[in-house]
């Protein structure tokens, strides 16, 4: 069985970090909250979301897994202002989801889970840098980037202890540098690597720019983003592969 | 003759009412106020306007009809801003419509109207429910069933005494349930019929969220709905023809 | 050599009144402050920015021309914030341009400013009336213009000591009279010119609706138009030429 009524932002929020990579995903309707893992169709970003029972104003479970398809789940899901609660409830029996806002009723038919593409694992890294800023510092990074080229570079220099984003174009450079001081945290560590600008810019579509973000960094190795919503009680982490530094 | 001076929101909100189905209309300048009765190409949408002298700052006509282009009317009714006035007076020899918004005139070519189509009767009918409601319950119900259908059903249950907007899609389900005290008054009676969505949308989009709306309904019968503007000196009623219910 | 910084919303607004006519310029770094001139790929319409060294936070330049792409300018100078602060910087060896905008550095590409289309002289003109107004009034008679006609025509009655913007359409006619105290200023003689709205549409997009707009105009010669920026420290103008009234 599943019941559950939360904050509309709060799941407009946690579904949007799994929608910018997959249009369907499995929820895992675990005892002690929602838990969804997906791939991208090129399996080059993953996604981790937990939402905690701590984060719905109720919420009943006992195990099970269902497949949604999230674009009709979040456009129902926008219907709500941003105050209202979202009822959700879990009709076994036809396998369909009575989504409630209000007055409003929505059922929406679910999906076999065993059509949805599975679940990755999200592999342990032994990733040497760690870096902690806010939303709005990574965002200004991607956005400038995105003027000059389709990649990205992120790395930490050890000695003048600053983290770079950045971008090589055919003509123009875009370098943004922040310093220990201005970021929240840094372990500096050996860490260099080139990433996809199209992938990186969806997840960071579905980053709060208030929200704080630590990001994990190797050498030519995936980085991972971690974040967190609904104060604290729903934990997201993209994973993200490189691409090859061809120089 | 005709002239007159009109607020600029007045006239824009209740041009909308019949732009929603119309590209071109007649407008009768009778004695005391304007009147528009229109129904869209298909034979399928009709409205009924009366924007009575008392809707504007100062109104004399005699009688007569003019054939305007509204898409152009509304263009230029467009360039005022909210607390503008506009001034309307007819040239009867050139057949102009001359329109001053402060130092802006502009002269509107009118049509002949013969050559707009007739207008409809809209037709008294027996309909055996009426419910009163807001503008935004009513268009909330009509995008929620825009995300499952082309169609939406209005219904009243008699023993529940709730007004139904509901929708079918081809797997998911809408349902907006209004009983008696969400509504502002309700007149239960045998009441089922289903109509086309796009009809409605366009409708929706001419009704302030504000508005109090008024809704004749009944068993696979045209519906009525019937709103005013301009604090109560304009009425509009829109009349849409059913659907046939398949199953 | 130059290095100068700016206020981001200095920068943009004096950007924009060149760039809505060319995508490439030279830029003239004088010791007094930064100089563009250019022209459409046309002939049509031409502007001449001054943008002082009192418009900057600092500002030391000793002469030399630079070629710069405008669109890429516009898109880094976009990133800032309107309070943010925007420092330029030439490298003469590499000729690049750096641009740093808090934490952020662009390197952009200068272009040979041979290959950009040379500068145009602007004619001294002998234009017998002058008209003072805001900037909202002209974008007023240019928006109401473009809903009826490709052209516009611009004349100041002597008699009725007034401007006139004026319009005629196939159908329909526009009519913007502006008499003497509705103007800044008007100095009244012979003057009455048509001119393409599209130029004159785009010249409009960089004028600020709260300027104070000086027009010059003639009988059948080209307009000018006059308009500061960075509380008086930067002067635009625009010229634009004449189409042939064809009555």
């Amino acid at each position: 069985m599943f019941e559950a009524i939360v904050g509309a932002s709060t799941l407009q929020d946690a579904l949007d970090s799994v929608s910018v990579l997959v249009d369907e995903c499995k929820i895992r309707l675990n005892e002690d909250g929602l838990a969804i893992r997906a791939v991208d169709p090129a399996n080059v970003g993953m996604v981790d979301l937990s939402l905690d029972a701590a984060a719905f104003e109720s919420y009943e479970a006992d195990g099970g897994v269902i497949g949604v398809n999230l674009t009709r789940l979040e456009n129902i899901a926008g219907m709500a202002g941003s105050g209202d609660l979202v009822h959700l409830e879990l009709d076994e029996e036809t396998r369909k989801l009575h989504i409630r806002i209000e007055e409003l009723s929505y059922t929406l038919a679910l999906i076999d889970p065993d059509s949805v593409r599975q679940e990755p694992d999200i592999p342990d890294l032994d990733l040497s840098a760690n870096i902690v800023l806010e939303g709005h510092q990574l965002d200004r990074g991607i956005k400038a980037a995105d003027m000059v080229s389709d990649h990205i570079r992120l790395r930490v220099d050890e000695e003048e202890e600053a983290f770079f984003v950045e971008a090589e174009g055919d003509t123009d450079d875009v370098d943004l540098k922040l310093p220990r001081d201005e970021l929240i945290d840094l372990t500096a560590g050996a860490a260099d690597s080139l990433f996809s600008l199209d992938y990186l810019k969806d997840m960071n579509k579905a980053i709060p720019s208030d929200a704080e973000v630590e990001i994990e960094l190797g050498e030519e190795f995936p980085v991972k983003l971690h974040y967190e919503l609904a104060e604290g009680h729903a934990q997201v982490t993209f994973m993200l592969a490189p691409r090859i530094q061809s120089d």
